[in-house]
């Protein structure tokens, strides 16, 4: 199995039996994600933004507006962690204590570094289109000189990743189970809605296909 | 209008026609949320962790496994930010530079204090399980005294406290619109699938009604 490493910052302390390190799943949901949160430090505040992002092999890129923040702090590089989360389910215990969710999130601690290569960068802007819609960047007009240099792309290494999942049914204590109180797991899905044009889609373009969504969901919740 | 004043740590310097401090506004983003993403910093290191959260008034409460480590490092307060993401829906534009999603997100910062005590403790739970499934409280079983003391709650107040919205279409370069390209926004929306009972649930307890979870959707994603 080849897995992640824990380091002392990453080594999973709270509800060990969560812990994932290996490299397949940890991938697996990084892939399966939209949006990540990213952390970061000004003048010891933590700030947590969401932004876009994208995983290339063993790097995931970040982009948006987190980045023009940090990288007015930092131009070799910054201490981020970026987080993605998929929550699957509300886990509906007989106590209030052991209310639950269903979820999969992977952290990734490390120093993100602006990507300046062009080619580098036109990469990972295909990567952030296609991660969203596969196949979509060979459909729309690439980006301008202009529009490359105004986007900031930072790139993050997979060396320090730590996951946790949750799944299935409550784990209620023994004697609450006499209780006569419904439990068990109400499944969360992201569903994707029937696409909606603008007003300007020429005639003859065919209609959006909501199938090319990737499925985000768990099989159970 | 009854505002949030932004703060030079506040105040939406990017897309700032995005930003909303309008209180009514950020409430229902808050309300509408089921989990946040907690940000703290531990020797330089910024940590980001999802966990479950509520408002109450003007306040918010947040619990879990974010806080021991941060509970290890500052028992007399320690700075976070709280961030609640929504994501309504995937804007395709027909460029790649425009591809956008639409979005509701509130970012929280300030110095979280540990809620020690005990009636606040424990209504701070009451919101936590009510803010999932209204009225989920009084059904179950609450918290002893020994599940009281083993659960850390903090408590942030709203005060330093901005949000960003994006809805509706793309917005294309106007050359672009001569492209035969689709383009228009699709909607995200989260359902809450069948209630899966675990295989202990007592004779005669009714099933769950899953119309009870509230309704996070945009209207047009």
């Amino acid at each position: 199995m080849d897995a992640y490493t824990p380091t002392p910052r990453t080594q999973v302390k709270r509800l060990a039996k969560r812990a994932v390190y290996d490299k397949t799943q940890v991938h697996s949901i990084l892939d399966a994600g939209y949006f990540c949160h990213v952390g970061f430090v000004v003048d010891g505040q933590p700030y947590v933004i969401p932004t876009g992002y994208a995983r290339v092999g063993d790097r995931i890129y970040i982009h948006g507006s987190a980045a023009s923040r940090m990288l007015r702090t930092l131009e070799e590089g910054v201490e981020v962690c970026v987080t993605v989360t998929l929550v699957d389910g509300f886990v509906l215990a007989r106590s209030a204590f052991h209310h639950s969710m269903n979820y999969r999130s992977v952290v990734v601690l490390g120093k993100a570094r602006p990507v300046t290569d062009p080619d580098e960068k036109l990469e990972a802007m295909r990567s952030f289109t296609n991660h969203v819609v596969p196949g979509r960047w060979d459909e729309v007009r690439k980006p301008t000189a202009q529009e490359l240099k105004s986007t900031t792309v930072l790139a993050l290494p997979l060396e320090e990743v730590s996951a946790k999942v949750r799944t299935g049914m409550p784990i209620d204590d023994e004697e609450d189970y006499a209780l006569p109180i419904w439990a068990g797991v109400v499944p969360i899905r992201t569903k994707v809605g029937e696409p909606l044009p603008d007003g300007r889609v020429l005639p003859g373009v065919p209609a959006f296909d909501r199938a090319r969504f990737r499925s985000r969901s768990n099989e159970m919740g």
